[in-house]
This record gives structure tokens, sequence and C-alpha cells, in this order.
């Protein structure tokens, strides 16, 4: 077992080795950028697919769409370079709204921010499978099977630990953001050489004709679809901790790092998608081709740079999912030790992660997979509302921040503009997406929430119940009275009997009449029991037998101690039952399971005077 | 759970009621007689099905085949007159074995029995159904849920015991012999006035060609199969002690009763299936039909009568499965009692009624039927060696009794010519139905032998194990070392050490350093545990702190604990875990499970120096 678990997921960590795992800018863009970066390759195919009934008429308005999502991110941006600044230990928009904001609104920030997690993990994978199967089109039928498979590889790499983590996700970060800023270049460069009209290498399949005529309904959606390309800027500032040396220096640096590349990645798509006239394919389908894939084959063609690309997209994409594994378990750290989610989430586990939160993670991602049939499109309106009802909140939280810590008013101010900017993006997509899957994150949040709340709740109770303050109580201190059911003279009904006088002087041996075993008990009891203790002027062990017409064994066992503790209402009551322990599973059906069943019955009885004993017997017989 | 097992299997019945249970010969010819009288629906009709190659040619050979089935029948049941009396006690078979011919022979007969035993179920089961299915043919495709069906319900009306499962029988058992006894009476009636060829009013369907000739080898086949109509002669002799005041008197009488009439239905059956001309149907295939229910047509037409009497074979032939219902268990119950079975084989139920064996008994010929289908033909080769192996060892084993208590010579020949050519019989089987099924319970009945002689010796070496003579060691009686593990300053823990204090002057609580809680614990553990223990001169319980640098908390403490055993090898070690029991099961995932973990980890470790006790704390917390 030991040699399983240290193959699938290292060896175990000991708490001194945490430091070790902390990284740097170079690290922290791939393990916190992820998300962000990958963004791009869902975020303008989100909005393009919205523009679908529109035909070719709707490729303009990528656009201003895409100017909107940019400012947006823009603003957000600033928000977090402030947030990282005011909160070097990490927790993100849960630490901030909580802090400045309340539990209430704390809580409610952790649970759309778990939500977004789940779904990142969710989306990065059917992306990632997107990609794979515009590519590949004759794996597309498989879509649902690739993005469960790599989901299980993804929760085992991420049990090992973050740096080996970190370290596999440099390399294709760097050559998906090479790649595709290649790309970018090298088609602008064809689309100036060509006077504005550039020749796509592999033209991108025929739109179809337009269905719809443009209406500022269906560019409200286009543009809530979109905004999932910011989706994931927030990881930086709850992954502070995990940055060396100066955390807030670095993570500043990495924060904008990724925004600069994104920013170029954005505007660039949409630029070849006008220049190259590429229209959305219908998603989940026969034929359907990601907006990356027809960009990269307008520009350069199926040519080896196209695979290497789409390649790397892949890897991107699919290692998206990689910011929530990083950020979902620390987020349940903060939030269980503040009691609102179980203990054990705040354990790390042999290799240092947080362990239980990744099996979840895992789990509730799969189910979503599972249930939208691993289609991106399907799931980006409930990614949408989580993402931003966490951006909100925690930019609330810091205009509350700085008026408490009396900070600049410039900061109040960035904030504050965040604030309402991501606020108005929440009631957008709501409204816009509602019908299409953003009901159910309202259910789901305010569920999650009275969850967490009640969760809490039963920690403080029981903390107040099991809240001990002052010395421990010393009355009622005597030996207890020890029970004993014995069903013949053998040596496991010695052991428990010497056990008990080694516990106690007052002994009651119980015996359910059986007719002449019970004779002879009787008999070998009053020689080789009574007397003999008596001899050794220690308390006499007393035999009392129980009649049972209906052959129970346990039950007549049971309520004769039950009644003897009404007799002895201020004393221990003790009941040793001997067992035997088979060496063999399969000798289980050999021997009774009475001590088992009386063992269980006296718990669930859940009497606090009454204490049950097991006083196994090994055999060694095979 | 109580009133759900009232409804289904009656009130719990006090041992004192079980003499009510017994019964007199009206009531033993259906209980102990169903599997011998409805023999015949079978029987006769697997020597009819070998012959179905023959053609219509093949119908006079019936005669010879009953002619010798019925001497071998009275040859059989001269032997179990004799041995009723000599065996009072019952057990039968594996009984008169055991006695004679030592432990390995009655443990091979008692396998014989039991393999029989599970056979009759299914073969009354399934022709039972066969017999449905020929008045109702739409009914065919569903012969294997019908057969399941039927087995179920036997199980329940067994479990509620057997005076009342007697009464439920009596009526069909006697319907069923007055229905063929009618029957039969008119068809030599309409014979003898028609000259010898009466018409069928129904005629029977047309026999296919002949495909082979007659030979030898076909004549053994059909004789191997007819046999199986004397299976369940043995049950009265198993049954004897259910019997009433005059236990054998009575069970000769059942005994007797019950041969007669099943030696005139087999030849009125044979003499009618030749005077109509019925052959028999191919088994397991749409059109098939019973040979008695074309003979039933063939006399009396498909009219009322015809139906009640299927009705009453189809009762007869699934409640004849009863029999094994009535022995199975009481052969088991015998068996465990001298240690070749689970000892819980013995005990009788709430019901008065051996239960165990009940459900053994319905899986395993539950497991018959889905494997053959529920197909009867196919089932009767394995039924036929073990019934007659059975036979002969029971046979074989009066002789040698008669010899060693110097009984009549004429009661040793008896049994010796019963013997002789039972034996002969089971060779004949094995030999014609080898290929066919027989070889199976050449494996079953030796892998059965092996298994309860296995389980015979874990018993002996048990008992000798754990045998106890003389008194009760009272040397090294000193209190035990307590150990118990604290995580905080709770109520839980003071109850656990309160517990300890109890028990022991000796206590050694054992913390998991954790940083901060550590150092609140130690402080509390000065002044207000030691502090106050030493002022009421009490031993003082000390505080031990175990570092654990891979966060483990079980392992450290159940390590600790181990090493402890080698320092003070002469003590008892007892280990006091407090444990937090939820009061709704979905708390389980707010709560450690480590006290369990711990218990678990130091039963594994099989130390017989080592006693652990729960101390459960009982939340009151929602």
């Amino acid at each position: 077992m030991r040699r399983i678990l240290g193959f699938l997921f290292g060896r175990p960590l000991a708490t001194y080795e945490a430091k070790l795992e902390k990284i740097g800018p170079v690290a922290g863009v791939p393990v916190f950028g992820l998300d962000a970066l990958s963004s791009a390759a869902y975020g303008p195919e989100a909005a393009l697919t919205i523009l679908i009934p529109l035909g070719i008429a709707g490729l303009p308005y990528i656009t201003p769409i895409t100017a909107v999502i940019v400012i947006l991110l823009s603003i957000v941006y600033m928000s977090y370079l402030q947030t990282i600044a005011a909160y070097p230990q990490g927790g993100g928009s849960y630490t901030v709204a909580r802090e400045n904001m309340g539990a209430r609104l704390g809580v409610l920030a952790a649970a759309a921010l778990m939500i977004d997690y789940v779904l990142n993990v969710a989306v990065g994978i059917s992306a990632g499978v997107g990609a794979l199967v515009s590519a590949m089109p004759s794996l597309q039928p498989h879509t649902l099977m690739l993005c469960l498979g790599i989901l299980a590889l993804l929760a085992i790499v991420n049990l090992r630990g973050m740096r080996e983590a970190g370290a596999i996700f440099m390399a294709p970060t760097w050559a998906f953001v090479a790649c595709l800023l290649i790309a970018i270049v090298w088609g602008i460069a064809r689309s100036l050489a060509s006077g504005g009209h550039p020749m796509p290498i592999v033209a991108p399949p025929k739109a179809k004709a337009a269905t719809e005529a443009v209406s500022a309904w269906i560019l409200l959606k286009a543009f809530a679809g979109g905004c999932t390309a910011m989706t994931g800027v927030e990881a930086v500032s709850n992954g502070v901790p995990s940055f060396s040396d100066d955390k807030v220096k670095n993570a500043r640096i990495t924060l904008s790092l990724i925004i600069a590349v994104l920013v170029i990645l954005l505007i660039g798509i949409s630029a070849m998608v006008r220049a190259y006239h590429i229209v959305a394919t219908p998603p989940g389908q026969q034929g359907y081709q990601s907006i990356l894939s027809m960009v990269l084959a307008a520009i350069v063609g199926r040519n080896w740079f196209y695979y290497v690309s789409i390649a790397s997209i892949l890897s991107v994409l699919v290692l998206s999912a990689n910011t929530s594994f990083a950020g979902f378990p620390q987020l349940c750290g903060i939030v269980a030790r503040d009691g609102f989610l179980p203990f054990s989430f705040s354990l790390r586990g042999r290799r240092l992660v947080y362990a239980q939160p990744i099996y979840v993670l895992a789990a509730l991602s799969g189910l979503l997979l599972i249930i939208f049939g691993g289609i991106t499109d399907r799931l980006i309106p409930l990614f949408a509302v989580g993402a931003f009802l966490a951006f909100t909140l925690s930019q609330a939280g810091m205009v509350l921040h700085w008026r408490r810590e009396k900070g600049h008013p410039a900061s109040m101010f960035i904030n504050a503009i965040g604030a309402a900017a991501t606020a108005l993006t929440v009631l957008i997509v709501i409204v816009a997406k509602f019908t299409e899957g953003a009901w159910m994150t309202l259910i789901l949040i305010p569920a999650l929430v009275i969850l967490m709340f009640a969760i809490n709740r039963h920690y403080q109770r029981l903390g107040r119940e099991i809240a001990a303050r002052g010395p421990i109580p010393l009355d009622h201190l005597e030996r207890p009275i020890v029970f004993v059911p014995v069903d013949a003279w053998t040596k496991v009904a010695l052991k428990a009997l010497r056990f008990a006088l080694s516990l106690s002087c007052e002994i009651k041996a119980l015996h359910i009449e059986t007719g002449e075993r019970t004779d002879e008990l009787r008999q070998r009891w009053e020689e080789w029991a009574r007397k003999p203790a008596e001899a050794s002027h220690l308390a006499s062990p007393e035999l009392i037998v129980i009649k049972s017409p209906f052959r129970y064994v346990v039950t007549p066992i049971h309520d004769y101690i039950l009644l003897q503790k009404d007799r002895y209402p201020n004393r221990k009551i003790v009941v040793i039952v001997s067992e035997l322990v088979e060496r063999r599973w399969y000798h289980y059906l050999l021997h009774n399971q009475r001590g088992e069943a009386l063992t269980a019955l006296l718990m669930l009885s859940g009497d606090p005077q009454i204490v049950v004993i097991n006083v196994p017997w090994y055999t060694k017989v095979d």
C-alpha cells in the first residue's frame, strides 16, 4: 500500500520541507497564470459562438466587445494589485470580503469562488479537448471520455504536491504564449502586406447565412460569454503565500506579466478573427473547430507549427485547470480553519498538499463534465457568475478596507470603480445567461452558503458543549462495577475475568442459561473462581445466570446491564466483552459475533455511564 | 423491524413450545412424503425423455424399466423400515453411516445428502413449473422467473416454522394423490372398455420419427434417469424426531403409506403411457408438455378435472421442495453439533427453526435453477448421484449396525441386499449420466467432504487452544498502565481522564505536538491536572508530548504505545480512546475518525498485552 502511494504520489514530505515548495515569478506565471492566460482560448470563442446567428455580419462586433472586456480587465488588474499588497497572507476574495464585510459576505465570496474553481477545472479541460478534436476530428465522439481521463491525471499530479507540478507546467505555458504571439505577429505582417485583405492558407469553414439581425440583447449575451476571458486573474492574490522571499513584489510582477500577455492575446485574436473572416462553428457537433484552430490554420496552414501550437493550447488549457488545483485547496483550508468547512479540509496530507479538497474538486468537476457532456459552451454561463460575483465582493471589501485603514483616496477610488464595474457585469451575466445555466449558480451559491453556515453552527455548538475550563473533577472516582458475559470455563473467559480482577473488586459474570453447560459452569465457578479468590483475600466474583426462553443471548445480557445501571446510578458500569479474533476472514462464518452485537447494542444505547471493553482473544488456529 | 419480521415469519416461539410442533402420520405423509410422492411426476418423465430418440418404438421399454425401479424401491423401503426402528433419534444416512462406519464415511453421506436436498428443491420447483407451463404454454418463456419466485415464497414459509408449514401442505398432497388415482382408475376402465385400445380425448403430440435404434446403453440411461422416482424416501428416517408420541411406529406407518401410494402411481403412469401411446416432448422448448399433463389430457380431456389435477401437481411438486426445507436444516443441525459445519447452523432461530441452513438451501438451489435455466431434465443427473450414494452409505452402515448389535440375520440380509442394489445403481448413474452432469457431483461431494473436515479440524484446534481446566490464575493482577491520547483540554478528554483515574494510578496522557495548542495544553495540564491530583493525594497523571514531523497523528501514538509495551512486559497496557459519537450520520464528515483508526491499528497489532477502551462522548449537537 505504502509503495503504491509512493509511486503515485511521491514520498511523504515533512512539515519543514514546506518552504522548498515556494515559487518565484518564472514559475508563478505558469502555476497561477495558466487559468487567466488560457482564458484567451475560450473567452473570445464564447462571444463568437453567440454571434453565430448573425453570420458573417456578426464579425465586426467582436472588436467593441473585446475592447470592453480589456477595459474591464484593466480595472480588475488595478484592483488586484492593491489586494496583493494589502493581503500578503493570501485568501483573496474570501479573506478580503470576510475581514471587511463580515462572515456572511465572506462566506458568500467563498461559495462563489469555490464554484468558480470547480468550473474552471471543467472549462479548462473541455476547452483543451475542444482544441484537440479541432486538430483530430475523428476524436470528437470521445470528447467526454478524453475529458475525464485528463481530469484523473490532473488529480494525481496535484496530490503529489505543487513544486513538481509547477515544473511540469512551465514549458507548455511559455510555448503557448510564444506560439500565439508568433502567429499573431505573422498574421498582422501578412495582413499589412496584403493591404488588409490576407488570403487564409487554410480557409475557415464557410459561415452559415444569418438567421437573426443584430440586437442589443445578442451583443449583451456575447459580452457576458466573452467575460470568461478574464476568469482566473484572482488566482495570484489567493496564492500570495506560495511566493518566495518578497511575496508581494513577486506576486505583483507575476500578475502584471499575466495581464499584459492576456491583453495582447485578446486583442490579437480579435484582430485575426476579423482579418481572416473567421466565424465560430456550432459546439458539441461533428465538424466543430475551435476559433484558435481556425485562426492558426488561416495564418500558417496545417503545418508542423499548427500542430505544435495546438499541442501547446491543449497543454495549457488542460493544465489551466491546475490553477484551481492550487487555489481551491488553499481556499478550502482557510475557510475550514475559520470553521465553515469540515476541519479535515484544513489538514495537509502526506505530500504537504491539502488532500481532501483535491478529491472534492476532482469529483465535482467530473460531475459537471458528465452533466454537460464535456462541451465548453454549455459550462460558460455557470462559470461567469461565480467568477464575477467573487470579483465584486473582493473589490467591495477593498473599498471598506481602505476606508477603515484610512488608505490613499486613489486606492479606494480604484477599488470602487472595480466593484461597480464587476457588479454590473454580474447583473449582465445573470440576466443574459439566465436560462442557459446562470440560474443554477443562483441556486448553488445560496445552498453552499447555507451549508457552510450550518457547518459553522455545528462546530460552534460542539465547541461550547465540550469546552472545559478549570481543573479536572476528582470526585466519585470509585473503581467501576465490572460485568463479564461468560459462556463457558475457557481461556477466553479467564482472560476477560483476570482483566476484570485487575480493574475492580466488584465483578459479576453474566451467563445465559443453556441446560447442561450451565450446571457445569456453576460447579466450576464455585471451585475454580469463588474459592481461590476468597483464599487469596480477593473480592469474590459473582456468577449470575440469566434465563432466556427465546434462545436469545445478546438482548437479555443487554437488558440486565441496563437494569443494573439504574441500581447503581453513581457508579461507572464496565462491560468486558471477550471476543474471538479469527486469523482468516473466512473464519468469521465459523464463530458467533455476539461480542460485536453486544458492543454495538450498548454503544447505541448511548449511555455515558456504561463503558464497553473488548478483550480480544487472538486465536492462533488457522 | 420487529414488526416486519413478525408479519413475514410469525411471532417468536419459546423453547418450551417446541413440542407443539410434533406431527403424526396424517401430517407426516405430506411433510415428509411430498418429495417421494411427487417424484412420480418427474421420475417416469426422466426415463421417457431419454427414450425420445426411439420414437413410438421406445414406449414398450417403460414397463421393464418401471418394474426394475419398483423392485429397487421395495428393497430401499425394507431397509428404511429397519433404519427407523434402529435410529429413532433421526439423522438418517448421516447418523447411520457415521455411527457404524466412522466419521469419514459419515461425512461423505452428509455431503451426498446435502447435495441431494439442494437438488430436490431445484427439481421439485422446476418440475412444478413444468406442469404449469404444460397447462398454460404462454408462460413457457418465463420458466426461470417463475421458479425463483416460488423458491422465495418457500423460504419465507419455512422460516415461519414447521407446524403451519405442515398444515399448508396437507390439502394439496391428498388432492394430488386423489386426482392421479382417479385418473388412473378411469384410464384403466376406459382401456378395458375399449379392449385395450382407448381413444385419447385430447391426443398427445405426435411422436417424432425414430432417430436411433434401441440399445442397452439407452435403456441404462433411461433407467438412471427414472431412478429419481425414488428420491426422497429417506426423508422420513431423517425426520423421526419430528413425530409425536410413539415416534417409530408413526414414522413406519408414514413411510409405508408413502411407498404404497408411490408404487401404485408409478405402475399406473407407465400403464397409461403405453395405453395412450404418450411419448415425451423435448424439455426447455416451446411446445414442451409434461408426461402427466399428456396422460391427464388423454384420459379426461382438458376439462375442469384436468386443471384441478394440474393445480394439485404444481402444488405438490413445488411444495415437495419443502421436504428439503424440513430435512436439510435438521441434517445441518446434527452435523454442526458434531462440529463439521459452522456451529451457528445448529442454533434454532426465533421461530424454533434452524434459520441459517434455510438461507443456505435457498441460495444454493436458486443458484442451480439459474445455472440450469429451471429445466428439470438438466438437473436430473446431479440429483440421482447424491440420492443413491446416500442410500448406499446408509444401508452399508445398517449392515455393520446389525453385525455389531448381533441383530436378526434377516435384518442384516435385507440391508446387505439394499446396499448392493443401491451401490450398483450409483455406478450405473455415474457411468450413464457422466457427461450430462454426474461429473459435477463427483467434484462437489469430495469438495464438500474436505471442507467439512477442515471446519472440524478448526473447531478441534480451537477447542484445545481455549480449553481451561483448573482454577483461575490470580498472579500479576496489578492495576494496568493507562494511556490516554489527549488533543486539547476539553470535556471529552476530561471524561476519558476521569475514567482512567478510576481504573489505575499510573496514567500517561499522550499528545501530538501541534504548536500553540500544545503550549496551552501543557500549561493547563500543570495547573488543572497535576496540581489538583497531587493535592488530593492521587497519582499525578503525566503528559507526554510526541513530535510528528509528517503531521500524522494516529501512527506516532500507536508506535509509542508499542514501545511502552516492551518497557513494561509484565503489565497490562490500557489505551483509553475518547471518541465523539455524532448524532447524525452525515456529521461523520465533520469530525476526524482518529479514535476509530487508532483502535483499529491497535486491534490489528493483535497484542494480548494491550486492551483498548473506547470512551464515547455522545454529543447532543444536531
